[in-house]
């Protein structure tokens, strides 16, 4: 049967672009959480034309596919399905950017269009845009982030709700344009998102009701002034009045883009790697060592970082109020711009001399995340999963699933209030102790109302008991969390099928939503849904 | 069938709020727009435990329900059902604010909560927060305004995007709530929008998937800083250099809300009736006398009008901006505060002598425009669809719909572009004229990319063949912008046949949706719909 579609696919694609299993698809196989599937085989379609013919045949020998832009959902699942049997439909080789519109500022891209890809263009043709990128890298689908409803920190940090206007191939094959783009004239498709009638969009977003092969994207106009502020709180209880003025700049709107607010355990792993010797081989890391660490890298309990974008004026003014704002709750305020940071590169003694500051650590620390909060793809979160690694961080191109780093992410919502946050990490940090990791917490605001609050466990996948204890490690804080009624904004695929279970009418209505546009039940079985 | 389904329909809500057609219901057949629609009845729940009682007998009478918030979408239908034989739904009974969250800035409303409602609350137990109003009236539904996407002019303006969390009674009789509505212990259903699992939102907004009897809505804090900015250019060619200003104040966020251009013919509209004794009862408005009259009242071919909420800082350096990017562009440009129209209306001799203008009609004028801005709904829009009755516009409490006004909206979506702009008036101008209508164009940003272009087609209901051109130019206009891909974001209950009507996957995967949902099609058939 299986290969008998194969046989269907190799026409359609091509040979090179229908593989079976075993053929040339051990990385998607590769994965940072502890689970493993059997897939069928993967297809890499050039085109929705293409995808319209594997659907058909899909349907016809009732086969799963499994689309996944690049497939690098790392912590998540990565490329893997969440079902075992399933075809993979890798669509990295649709990577055109159909259109760039500079005057109203957005692009049209498709599936395989990556971080780098979309970032060359609009800089090397002098666009004047720029993107939002995540710290994933550079390598990673920009699509499937916006489907996946991922966030940045720039103003244009909301990854769906970026997108505006959808083309996405139905289980039945046919072609659906969304918003007004179904209508053949449309003008506004790309620029106004709602169409007339019922906004589909959100239903092909954490779904598997069709393939998306093209979004429309709004994208920033570059700012006269960038400057990234860099705030921190030494003491833990210092979150507390930092969570209250962070929600006032953000619902005042002071400040456009995002805020996180990073503990320092989550710093100094992105600037570190465990200090394997100094703890005599021993896990988790304890408050002693931690704090010599912190005092080293000059990192506080809760460390704020932000970025303003505008005229002239507009950052000054922002500066301003941030200052009277934070005045009394964060014991440092630092405004860097390019300027700045070019001279502290050219002359870090006399810098440090100035400052106070180890320039060359402080460098090292605000060279990544700045680029990131200027519309750069880096790899500011990925050496996060090398952290109880006993080898180097790539210098580049880093890939913690090919390196077989251990990372499962869980990522709640917390509403912006001290009191929640409190209950929060009164919730999670038992939990990871218990499990004995280290809790490695950042509160990213996602709007101006909410914080996601992403948790890595870090294990040594190579350690078959730690990584039984990263997986009860990361149930128990899942269900821990949902039961205070913390809910995760997305899952990874080994949680999909606990989410859906029991009576819920929200899960009841996916199912019928499903059975009505996939009946044979063709599209990313499991995924956000019973079927 | 009906009577008997009436017997049950009493026994739920009460005698009095179960009415067969004539029994009190005059109300609900009123309506600005040439249509007439036959009605079973009204059922007026007190409850979504009530509505889902109801949804059940309907389903086995096969009775179709047309649920309408307050009933005030004035010049899409009223009231009005799509079909005839519905039962109307009125919801305005529920009418709870059910909870005011004043740190996290949001309520969570009933569909009976008028603009009114919702402004006393907040204003009256002093929350800090303000509304994004809309012109049509006290009156009106917040919450059906949202689903229906309609739009104002601050921060908030895009009301569907400021809601936050549905409760929906299902055409099954069951209760679904979204986002994360649905995890009973949830602590972020109303701060953060989308759940996990598809975004469902979007479905029950311009649809008749179900009956929304609950919403999160998002508010803005009061700002420190208030300040109303008016810009006009003389001649209609300036409207050009006008809209690159505005699309780049919005693209760059200097204007955090709506920037809206006015063409004179609107302005006249909201400020004076038609000069019948001046043309000698002739129609449409000739060009000699829309010039004196524009003159007499100070009004450029296109008016601007926007609002700035910030920090004194943030204000002020907004206003820099603005200057800067209107210079040569605009001729006037007027910022006004509360202090300034304060001074103005005490001493409006003085100013009037220091500005040169004609204080009292300028101050006629702003007020309106001024309050709704500052979040204080008004009726500024209502006085437009008197412009060519021959009876005074009500002081207060306007119903066009009760005062048998002729309004038609047509509201199509423009590309923020000189080109598009252009293009579209040159479809639209002719057409009225053709029909011996005035063209009242208002460009509105609906967001930073697109503009919503209402135009008002106003003629004399008590006119049988005025009527007639009215309704034949409205279908012209229609089928003109459609033509060209000026799709309107929003249609009237007389256009919805049209739209869903020939090949379309969209319209089938809206069909299969309904079909799975409302399988007894029993919630306003033909609403956004084939079926």
């Amino acid at each position: 049967m299986v290969e008998q579609a194969f046989g269907e696919f190799r026409k359609i694609v091509g040979e090179e672009f229908a593989r079976e299993d075993g053929q040339k698809t051990e990385k998607y196989h590769r994965c940072t959480i502890p689970v493993e599937r059997a897939i069928e085989g993967v297809l890499l379609p050039g085109s929705a034309e293409e995808i319209q013919r594997i659907v058909a045949v899909a349907n016809r020998y009732e086969i799963a596919l499994y689309p996944i832009s690049t497939g690098k959902n790392w912590g998540y699942g990565s490329a893997n399905p969440v079902r075992d049997r399933c075809v993979i439909l890798d669509l990295s080789r649709m990577n055109r950017i159909v259109e760039v519109n500079e005057e109203l500022a957005y692009a049209v891209i498709e599936p395989g269009v990556t971080q780098r890809c979309l970032y060359e263009k609009l800089t090397s043709e002098k666009t004047g845009l720029m993107m939002d990128p995540t710290g994933s890298g550079p390598a990673c689908s920009v699509l499937g982030n916006a489907l996946e409803r991922g966030y940045g920190i720039t103003p244009y940090g909301d990854h769906f709700a970026s997108t505006c206007g959808m083309e996405i191939v139905l289980p039945n094959g046919e072609i659906l344009r969304t918003g007004f783009g179904h209508f053949g004239a449309a003008k506004a498709a790309n620029v106004y998102k709602y169409g007339v009638g019922p906004y589909l969009d959100g239903l092909f977003t954490q779904s598997n009701f069709g393939i998306v092969t093209k979004i429309g994207l709004w994208l920033m106009p570059v700012p006269e002034r960038f400057e990234v502020c860099y705030f921190s709180g030494e003491k833990e209880s210092d979150l507390n009045p930092l969570i209250d003025a962070v929600r006032w700049l953000l619902l005042h709107r002071v400040v456009k883009g995002s805020i996180n607010l990073v503990h320092r355990n989550r710093v100094l792993t992105m600037l570190t790697r465990y200090p394997w010797e100094e703890m005599s081989g021993k896990t988790p890391l304890d408050e002693a060592v931690y704090g010599r660490m912190a005092a080293h890298k000059k990192v506080g309990a809760w460390n704020g970082v932000t970025a303003l974008y505008g005229a002239r004026e507009e950052v000054g003014a922002a500066k301003k109020i941030i200052k009277r704002v934070l005045r009394g709750k964060a014991s440092r305020i630092n405004f860097v711009s390019e300027k700045t940071l070019h001279l502290a590169e050219r002359f870090p003694k006399l810098i440090g001399a100035m400052t106070g500051m180890n320039m060359s650590e402080v460098l090292k620390a605000l060279r990544p995340s700045f680029a990131i909060m200027k519309g750069r793809p880096g790899e500011v979160s990925l050496p996060t999963p090398y952290w109880r690694m006993k080898k180097p961080v790539p210098p580049c191109d880093i890939d913690p699933a090919a390196d077989n780093c251990g990372l499962i992410w869980l990522a709640p919502v917390v509403p912006m209030t001290k009191e929640n946050a409190e209950e929060f990490i009164g919730v999670v940090r038992p939990i990871f102790a218990r499990h004995g990791f280290e809790d490695c917490i950042t509160f990213t605001a996602v709007n101006e109302r909410s914080f996601d609050c992403t948790l890595p466990i870090l294990y040594d996948k190579n350690d078959p008991a730690e990584t039984r204890r990263a997986a009860e490690c990361h149930e128990e804080l899942l269900r821990g969390c949902m039961d205070k009624g913390y809910i995760p904004y997305r899952l990874g695929i080994q949680s999909m099928a606990g989410l859906v279970e029991g009576d819920d009418v929200f899960w009841d209505v996916i199912q019928k939503l499903k059975q009505a546009l996939d009946p044979g039940g063709i599209i990313s079985p499991g995924r956000y849904s019973r079927i």
